[in-house]
């Protein structure tokens, strides 16, 4: 194993390599409905929701809709998905309740130990399409022990533009090259890597469900492949 | 004793409120000054440099200088002062390494623990004049449980500015009712009640050296009016 990149700073994708935004919501949905007596296809429901993700966000960085934070872009999808899925009775503040969803997703079951490991010898935080209040909110939930939230809402773009990347690097008075962007998805990776960020890899093979077909393994040379957040910290010395 | 009020975050100046910055830089210079053979008088030193923090700031404020970071004034304060000392010999890294102990500065005995307990109930973070490097540098050396770190700088505005309080309340999704501004300063509880935040006062009758005679006790009836950081999280419920 060659030594690791002289690092000073580990930025994170959180959605999906942090925490399992599926089988969260998929969960507490299911639960949720439940106790409601609200039956739907939950399941169907949340990979629509995240279907509906990237679109949205393209529309903001194509300057067809202004700055629009993620909570409002996730809101605004849901209310159409309650429609197409023909879910009756929900009140606005049960859309609140469905939306905040994203605050409280859990981690994978080795983010917090590898993390709490990375953290001792680095300063790490999220780099994430999630805003402030909703990556701070998550955070203090799962427990993930943050340095810094760099959220892309700070930039006011959104990931992969290269201010987000940039951005994080120039607030921490770093060169992109001492800078590192973990991430379970080799896009992430491919522009962080063109703004001159080191790269981590690990994947996270269920994130889509099972039969997952993206992202399952290291499509290019990243500085850092690993199996896991653990198999990250240990392969950079923590 | 009457409740605390219904607040979900606190917000902390850190510069003498959270951190004694007083105090760390005079010991560390003069520990410096010492292996390097540097005679100095360390003490005023600092307490120019600290002189020089506000009129720096305020040529920002007033638009005489585009928006600069804290450690760029820091640094251009200091500069000037090595020269008015007649301090000869520093070369361009020893300025950086002295620049950089204001990453350093070491928690009043209090802070630490009283930051954890609060840190169970609320969000907490700095909402500092201090840039995010250097906050987030200072948090690692000194172990501050921040949630969130909000350096002025995510707002190109410094304190008092109401963009700080009211940007901070913005990016945590809250009203500003819904915040407290903690300070030892009476100045920045005035600006944040006027934004509309709730207010907790604790003092620190020495951050400036003996002697000092301003910010000794609460100047106004705010909110929450304490002893220290341990006494500010009793009254708050933790």
């Amino acid at each position: 194993m060659s030594a690791p990149p002289d690092v000073a700073a580990i930025l994170f994708d959180t959605f999906g390599s942090v925490v399992d935004w599926r089988g969260s919501l998929i969960d507490e949905l299911t639960a949720w409905g439940q106790g409601r007596g609200i039956a739907a296809d939950w399941a169907r429901l949340v990979d629509a929701w995240r279907a509906g993700y990237a679109p949205a966000m393209d529309r903001v960085r194509r300057g067809e809709l202004p700055w629009t934070r993620q909570d409002d872009l996730h809101r605004a999808t849901l209310v159409r998905l309650v429609g197409e899925f023909g879910i009756a009775g929900l009140s606005e503040a049960d859309l609140d309740h469905i939306n905040r969803g994203w605050h409280r997703l859990r981690p994978w079951p080795d983010s917090v130990a590898g993390l709490t490991r990375l953290r001792r010898r680095y300063i790490i935080g999220p780099l994430s399409n999630g805003n402030v209040a909703l990556l701070v909110n998550m955070a203090k939930s799962a427990g993930l022990p943050w340095d810094m939230v760099f959220a892309t809402e700070l930039f006011r773009h959104y990931k992969p533009d290269p201010e987000t990347y940039l951005g994080a690097c120039d607030l921490l008075g770093l060169p992109p090259a001492r800078v590192m962007m973990a991430a379970a998805h080799n896009g992430d990776l491919h522009a962080a890597r063109a703004c001159g960020l080191r790269t981590g890899f690990f994947p996270r093979p269920t994130e889509y469900g099972p039969g997952q077909v993206c992202d399952c393994a290291a499509e290019e040379a990243w500085d850092v492949v690993a199996t896991d957040m653990s198999d990250l910290a240990g392969r950079l010395g923590c």
